[in-house]
C-alpha cells in the first residue's frame, strides 16, 4: 500500500487541471499546492510557526545540501527530517540530482566554478576560454565536487534514495539527470533513457529497502525529455507504467527546464498521458503565470525558490505586479505592501518600515519580505484551487493575470 | 506630572538594591528588568511576538542610527517609534551622544576609522601613526560625521531631545559626554561638568516642549564622573537636584565604562546618593556577574547588545557558564541548549540543529540562538528579582555565580 492517498474533488471542465487533497503520514495537503523550499532544514528567515501561519502545507528540502551539512545520518539519528527542523507537516526532498550537477564545484584547481552549460554528459564552466567539468555523469551515477570545500562525492540511484531514507521525508524523488535546455537532440535522448534506468533502479531499491507493510516515504518518478515531444511523451509512458513487482511509484515529477509555453506544451503532453489518479509536481517553477499555466495543465504540486529569493533582495509581489521596496518613493509610504493583503507583514508593518530595515541591512527585513511573498504565492495557489471548486477557474485566470502583468512597467 | 511611576515592592537587607514597578504609558515594567536593544527598531532576527514571547519587557532603540535611517521624523510620521516597529510595550531611546562619539567617521579623507581613543574633547583613531579626529566635541554641542556616508551632523543637547521627542519612546536620556576610562582627571572633570551643564539644557527644552498637561515621555538624566570618587558623587548630587522650574529628571541613567569592581565603587556611590524613589538606568551592562553586583548597588534597568551579539557569534548563555555552539561535540549533540530551559528554542530544537544552522549559514540560527540568550538574560534579572521578593537574594546570587563561573574553561 502506498503510504499516501491522493483523491480528485473538481476538475477543470475541458483541461487537464484539478483540485485534490493529498494524504500523507503527516497530513494532508489541499491541491493544487505551492510547496515552500526549506534547502538546508530551515525556511530562509522564518520559523516553522512562521511558516505555518502564512498558509504553507508542505516544505521540501534538498538532499545534496543535507547531505554535505549537517550530514543525511545526522538528521537520520535526530529522529528525521520532521524532528530536526521542528517542522511537523507533510515534507518532501528532491533527489540531489540537480545540485549535484549544477552547484557541484570544478574538478581540478579552480572549485569556486558553477555550471554554466553541458555536453556529452559532464557539466562544464568557462575559464580562460576552456572549459571545465564540474561533475562527471556515467551509466552508474555522477561524481561531484562539493561546493563548499571541493571535497569529492558520488550520488548514485541507490545513494540518493538510501539518503533520502536517512532524512525521512514523507515524499521522495527518483534520482534523474537533469538536462540543460541547450542540450542537443542526440544527448537529450541518452540523459532520457539513463534517467529511466536509474528510475528502475531507485523503485527497486526503495521498495526492497521499505517492504510494503513498513513504507512510510512515497516516491515519486521523474519525467524528464526536455522540449521535444516524443521523448516526453516516451518518458511519460515509461514512467508511469515502470513496475519493481506489481508496484510503481506513488506520484510523478515532471523536470526540466521551463518557460512559459511550456506548460501548455511539455506539460500538457506529459500530464495527458500520466494516470489522473496519481499526483504530479512540477519541480522548480514558481512565476504566476507558469502557476495557472501548470495548473489547467493538471500540475498538483509546485516548489520553487523566488518568492523567498525574490523576498531577500526586496522584490514584493503585489497584485498589481512586483514592487522594489528599495524604491525611494516607499521611504515614506505608510501604507502596507498590499492593502487587502492579509499576511502577518501587511497587518503590522508598513512600506516605510520594511524599506528602512532593508536599507538598516536588518535580517528582520528578510522575515517580512519572505512571509508576504511566500504568503502571496501559497495563497495564489489555494486561491486558484479555490477557483477550481467552484467552477470560476478561467475568470479567476484572466482577472489576475490581466491585472498582475498590466503593470510590469512598476517593478 | 511625571508620565511614568516608581513604586518600590521590597528592598534587598543591607543593601542598596530593590525591586519595584516602572508604570510607563505603554505599560507596567517589573523591576529589575532587562532592557532588550531593538537598535534600529528592530530586535535584531526577531519579531516583535519573539521578543515578547521570551519575556522581554521593555525595548531600547538607539537615536544615532534612527536620526541616520530611516531619519527620526519618518519615525514620527510613522505615529512614533511603537508604532513604527509594532512594539507596543514600554520604549526607550539613549541620546545618541555615545554613538555620534564612538561610531562617528574620522573627519578627513579616511571616513571608515572608529575611535580608539579621547583626548581633550575629540575622539581619536590612529592613522600611520597619527591622531585622526572622529568627534568634534564643543561647549554647545557635538560634530561628528555619519559611520553610513561620512555626512557631517551635529547633536546638541536640544537637538537630541528634539530627535527623541519625534521619535516618541516612553522614557528617553539627556545629552551626555560618555568619556574614556582611559581619559585624564582633569579632562574627566571637564566632561563632567560640560555634562552637568548639557543635562540642565535637556531638562529646559524637554519641559519647554512637552508641558505637564501632555507630557508623553519621561527624562532621564546620566550621571557621569569616570572611576573618581569624588566626581561621581558630585555628578550624582548636581544631576538629582537639578530643577527646571520646580521639575526635575524622572529618573537617572549612570553612564560610563565600567568593570566588575565598579559596581561595589562607582554604582554604588552614586545610588547612595540618588533619591530612592526614582529608578536608575545602568547605561550598556548586561554580564551575569554585573547584574547581580549592579542590582545589589541599587540598578533597575539595565541595557545591553552583549546577548544578542554573542548569540549571533554562535555563544550561548548556559547556567553552567558560555558555550560556543560551533564546537564539533555539539554537531551530534541531540539534547537542548540547556535541558531545564524553558525558552522556545531549547523547547523545540538541539543542539546539533542550531550548530548545522550556524555551519549552513542560515538566519534562523540567529533568531534561535537569539532567543535563547535573551531568554536567560532578561529570566535571570527576573528571577534576581524574585529573589528579593523572597528575601532570598545572597543566596540565590551565591549559587548561580559559584555555577555559572566555574566552569568558564568550557567556553
Amino acid at each position: 500500500m502506498s503510504p499516501i492517498n491522493f483523491s480528485i474533488q473538481k476538475k477543470i471542465p475541458n483541461a487537464l487541471g484539478r483540485a485534490g487533497i493529498l494524504t500523507t503520514p503527516h497530513g494532508s495537503i489541499e491541491t493544487p499546492a505551492f510547496v515552500v523550499v526549506g534547502t538546508k532544514a530551515s525556511v530562509k528567515a522564518l520559523s516553522p510557526e512562521q511558516v505555518a501561519s502564512l498558509g504553507a502545507q508542505v516544505v521540501l528540502a534538498n538532499t545534496y545540501h543535507l547531505y554535505l551539512e549537517p550530514g543525511d545520518l545526522r538528521v537520520k539519528k535526530a529522529g528525521g527530517l520532521h524532528n530536526f527542523m521542528n517542522w511537523h507537516g507533510p515534507t518532501m526532498t528532491d533527489s540531489g540530482g540537480f545540485q549535484a550537477f549544477s552547484l557541484g564545484a570544478a574538478f581540478g584547481t579552480n572549485v569556486s566554478k558553477i555550471a554554466k552549460g553541458e555536453k556529452n554528459g559532464e557539466s562544464f564552466s568557462e575559464e580562460n576560454g576552456e572549459d571545465i567539468a564540474l561533475a562527471k555523469i556515467d551509466e552508474d551515477g555522477v561524481t561531484f565536487r562539493s561546493h563548499l570545500d571541493g571535497s569529492e562525492h558520488r550520488f548514485t540511484p541507490e545513494r540518493s534514495i538510501e539518503i533520502q531514507h536517512n532524512i525521512g521525508a514523507d515524499i521522495i524523488f527518483a534520482f534523474d539527470e537533469c538536462t540543460s535546455p541547450k542540450a542537443p537532440r542526440a544527448y537529450q535522448e541518452e540523459a532520457t533513457e539513463r534517467t529511466h534506468r536509474w528510475a528502475k533502479r531507485c523503485l527497486d531499491f526503495h521498495l526492497e529497502a521499505q517492504p510494503p507493510s513498513g513504507r512510510k516515504q512515497a516516491l515519486f518518478g521523474i519525467v524528464q525529455g526536455g522540449r521535444f515531444r516524443d521523448l516526453r511523451e516516451e518518458s511519460a509512458r515509461i514512467i508511469s507504467q515502470m513496475k519493481s513487482g506489481d508496484r510503481g511509484f506513488d506520484g510523478f515529477g515532471i523536470g526540466g527546464s521551463f518557460d512559459k509555453e511550456d506548460m501548455n506544451t511539455a506539460v500538457g503532453w506529459v500530464n495527458a498521458l500520466l494516470p489522473k489518479d496519481k499526483p504530479r509536481h512540477l519541480l522548480g517553477i514558481g512565476e504566476p503565470s507558469d502557476l495557472f499555466g501548470g495548473i489547467e495543465n493538471g500540475i498538483d504540486l509546485f516548489d520553487c525558490v523566488a518568492p523567498t529569493r525574490m523576498a531577500r533582495n526586496g522584490t514584493l509581489y503585489t497584485h498589481d505586479g512586483r514592487m522594489n521596496i528599495l524604491n525611494a518613493q516607499y521611504r515614506e509610504d505608510f501604507s502596507p505592501i498590499e492593502k487587502e493583503c492579509r499576511c502577518y507583514t501587511c497587518a503590522h508593518y508598513t512600506r516605510a518600515y520594511v524599506a528602512h530595515l532593508f536599507r538598516a541591512k536588518e535580517m528582520f527585513a528578510a522575515t517580512l519580505a519572505s512571509i508576504h511573498n511566500l504568503f502571496f504565492i501559497v495563497n495564489l495557489v489555494k486561491k486558484i484551487r479555490r477557483s477550481i471548486v467552484d467552477n470560476n477557474f478561467e475568470l479567476y485566470k484572466k482577472n489576475f493575470l490581466n491585472n498582475y502583468y498590466k503593470t510590469d512597467a512598476i517593478v
